[in-house]
């Protein structure tokens, strides 16, 4: 049996645990042979690929990044991208496929399985967390921990200057890092992409806190938007780049002018980028990536499948990719509601 | 309406995130007036009371350690102890009570209610993660960073000099500490109180990864036993200190000591101690405690007496103390068994 | 004797620690009294004091900010500005002043010693390290482990997706920071405001970077300029905030921007901005600004005024406050050229 | 010209960062080849050598341990050590060594150049920070920025408790470690190897803590020692290991155990053995091993043996290796009597 094993999408802290896991257990319970594909799809897609053994997954286990490389090739969107893929895997003797990527890159998984029988087995990933059926994808709670620490150092500079604070982080369509970094750092206001923010209810949280005497901490996911309008940001232009990350979005920036503007208070932004993204994963994304990459040889093993590896609760259990790619998971409004009292 | 609040048992980061979330909430949403009890269930006992209100806990969300103080005293070993916390609770016109604690304060706070009809409400915290009902107490996720850093930095003595390097971690009837932060840190050997270790295998594993080229990490939870026979550790007559942490136990030390007379390594123990439960906690920490907060102020104003709040996946839902109190939770043998593949 | 203390200027982890230093050598060895002046020489100019006695300072050695807050208010811009401070002084029974801040912050205490002989010591403060005078000042260590541990992060995503990462860090006159972190992070260029930098050099060092098959970190210090004329930014009108921070000053954004366009790479910028000066001081600026503290002190009780204290070695001394502050100490040609071997 | 590079003695972290500057520098300015020796001065001695070019020193800045490994072998002490190593030397083609390491390593060095004319450059190494003739050795600041974050975390615990918390740090001769670590932990006593304490003092500071309602924490050196006749140590007999490493040496057990005894306050220790010595370096660390590096090329260059490159304030020197090695550099009376004041 050999396997193969492709990362794809964005960086995130954990892939490096992932494909360490799974050459571990595939080699030392089951003799598994492995091949490891470049750069997403790409590599199947033209035959780019290393050899993967113990030896070379020896030390990865908190390295950020990935030794496989990444990209946001799509087979689909490709000439003959599905025959391609066929060929080059049937070259390499490759019987089974791990992907360990987002919505496309599990997407592509899905539909490679179900369309045309390659068998697939995927391994969820992304900073963000919004993935469905999952408890939490690894690399989140890193972001989290970087964003939160981030926090916690502003927290002094906005007190001894007595200036509002507006920290910008990671999440277009969801506000998990938001929701999650900014109640970790004690922020005075958390603004999300589930729910369109009033200005003027922003204002009234810093102005109250200026007036307990204290210097508030503004978090805003970049993808949050205000009520009246949509905002037209100066770098909207430029759109995605290759790897379907936001570029500089401006929505920090334009919300420490509106404030100060309104409120007289000195405002400043911080935009913390892609230091989420990169970096030696938190021990609780370690053990979940390790987890997943463990369960996902048992899942290769036992043939399941186009299904995907998952946690709930502490388990790992398997879903089905299509459901788990199906929709994006968002910020349900009673658990933004739930900490709405610790603002201002 | 006024609310006592405590927290008792040993040091936990977290509790001071559970302090200032139940404030916040009672204050600004229920209008609720605070007591804060001194040192655990000594304050209800004696009366020492302190008021809490927001500025009281302004700041302390990311601080370690607890603002009221923390106690192993146990009401029902004091004479008179149901009675004369009644009548502290009705001088300070306390109307119920919110305990932050372990098996030992909870075991309390359900006695209480069951036997006694005071009305309490629990929030669940031990470091050690062994408190059944809850998928996990704040506290942990800290600890398990702080061990996962340690092994990180000994994995390169150990690779240098060639060495075995034995890290001893908290734990004494439950290994969760010890198996999130070997497998975290990539340790080659795990071993926990639930399963007695056999030292013939475990060399095998220290020689094997010498074989590799490589020098082993051994990670011992301060519970774990031999097969053969119980250990008789130089420090045992010393006994539990009063807040039930066990002193140096030596297992850690007894097996370099062992280790290196059977396999002729250079075998070196680091015993990580009490820096595992202080200082500040993780995000994931702050926001599980944080919740927890939050939601015992829900159980209050709902009247929900008797019940502890708990994490499920990623709610929070309530269970009946006694329940909560009535078992350890351990490592279950298929949990270890999962990671034995990453051993040697 | 009763000394007043007041901390100005930007941002800087440490001022708390030199406030207890201090307070406790004062009170406990000379029985000294002390007045903490609020935000500044505003503090001195509008009386706005606080008393500073051992319980105020307990617990802030390791907390950034500062708890006597901080402006940049120059008392000679204001109307009878030393007149109005010399009232203060003697309404409040204040004989000396330590005053802990940057060039303007201590230019000011040079002018008010030397030409109305109020007698000042100065210590010195700044992140830049731009301060003559002194080997180091305390804020500056912290300040490059925050950038180090940042580009520590990016060096992965670079890796992962064969990206150019540009790390634009503070210090608009002097690349200190620039050079130290790019020094201690491996970076591939580090361009400071000391020397133009050739954008076709930089393209250079880029493209032998993806030779090699890696990916290039840019690590650009905010003050940074191409050597073909002057960078017209697009904040640049906003000029300076009130505490002489620049506005995102878009080098790092530009410098992207210009490789991406030239070399064909795709290429993200990181700001860091404000998460450089805030938060716990590292141990290195612990130490030196307890120090600091404990040697302001010693100048005090020997008269010894219109002096600062100073780093030279591992010794501190005293040097004249006018030395300090006539010129910045930025990096010299030959510390540029001994690092320039380790770019591309 | 081929220049041998070897690495002698414990962990300190930066080894590998001297390395990569030693290879990058050579290569790219001098076209020098590198031989890389096996173990410390063992390589040498046996022939032990792997090839140094720059694609083996990429990503090994940040990575604690050496690449080479260590030992600490002294050839001076085996038969025929000189002439073996002269003719390995010889038969690699190696023209200069350039030793890193510590008292011991770079003994053997000296007394190579001096007697027997082999041509030997010297890099300090040392996180005890007490070799004279250097400012500073790499290693030092990481360790004491550990031994401080632990400190931090201690607080918490001793305050929720109010228990003693003594923390044993490295440092058998010298007692840097515990004075800047307690320094900048804000220890309540520190105590030194230099220093010979006075339990009756130390037990003062400890109650007059207590007395301020507050718990201290006792920083102590490995090596410290009080004044009433040698200490016993029950480990003792296991004396120094290979790498001249105490084992536990229990100081820091017995002083708990002492202050327990006198002032009635439950007291605990924690010793921080070696995680003080692994793992990635500081960022001056870096910065200061890279220079090292760098400039041991440029004596290799210039021809000048027999010296030790070293740091005055912010330059690189070069200094006599006989001289570097000749005395220990201990804390200085008057360094110990200026952070007195803050003791109790």
């Amino acid at each position: 049996m050999r396997v193969g094993v492709l990362t794809g999408g964005g960086d995130c802290p954990g892939l490096n645990a992932v494909i360490r896991a799974v050459v571990r257990k595939g080699v030392q319970d089951h003799q598994y042979e492995f091949t490891g594909f470049r750069d997403g799809w790409r590599g199947p897609l033209t035959g780019a690929a290393v050899p993967l053994d113990i030896p070379a997954v020896r030390g990865i286990l908190p390295r950020g990044g990935t030794v496989l490389g990444s990209s946001r090739t799509n087979p689909f969107k490709e000439r003959d991208g599905v025959r391609r893929i066929r060929e080059n895997l049937a070259a390499l003797g490759v019987d089974a496929l791990i992907a360990i990527g987002g919505e496309d890159t599990l997407g592509v998984a899905a539909r490679l399985w179900e369309q045309h029988g390659i068998p697939c087995v995927g391994v969820p990933k992304t900073i963000d967390n919004d993935l469905a059926a999952t408890d939490y994808t690894f690399g989140f709670d890193t972001a989290v921990n970087i964003a939160t620490e981030a926090i916690d150092r502003l927290h002094t500079t906005a007190e001894s200057h007595m200036r509002v604070l507006v920290v910008e982080v990671m999440g277009r369509h969801a506000g998990w890092i938001a929701l999650h970094s900014g109640l970790a750092g004690g922020a005075n206001v958390i603004l999300i992409p589930e729910r369109r923010f009033d200005l003027d209810e922003v204002c009234g949280w810093v102005t109250s806190r200026f007036r307990a005497s204290y210097a508030p901490i503004v978090v805003v996911a970049e993808g949050a938007m205000p009520v009246d309008g949509d905002l037209v940001l100066k770098d909207a232009s430029a759109g995605l780049d290759s790897f379907g990350h936001v570029r500089l979005s401006g929505v920090g920036e334009w919300l420490a002018k509106e404030i100060e503007r309104r409120t007289g208070k000195e405002s400043r932004t911080t935009v913390l980028g892609h230091i989420q993204r990169g970096g030696t994963p938190s021990a609780f994304d370690r053990w979940l990536a390790t987890r997943f990459g463990l369960h996902a040889i048992a899942a290769v093993r036992e043939g399941e499948f186009g299904r995907m590896v998952a946690l709930r609760g502490t388990e790992i259990v398997r879903v089905p990719l299509a459901e788990a790619t199906a929709c994006l998971k968002t910020v349900p409004a009673e658990r933004y509601e739930e900490v709405r009292v610790l603002f201002g």
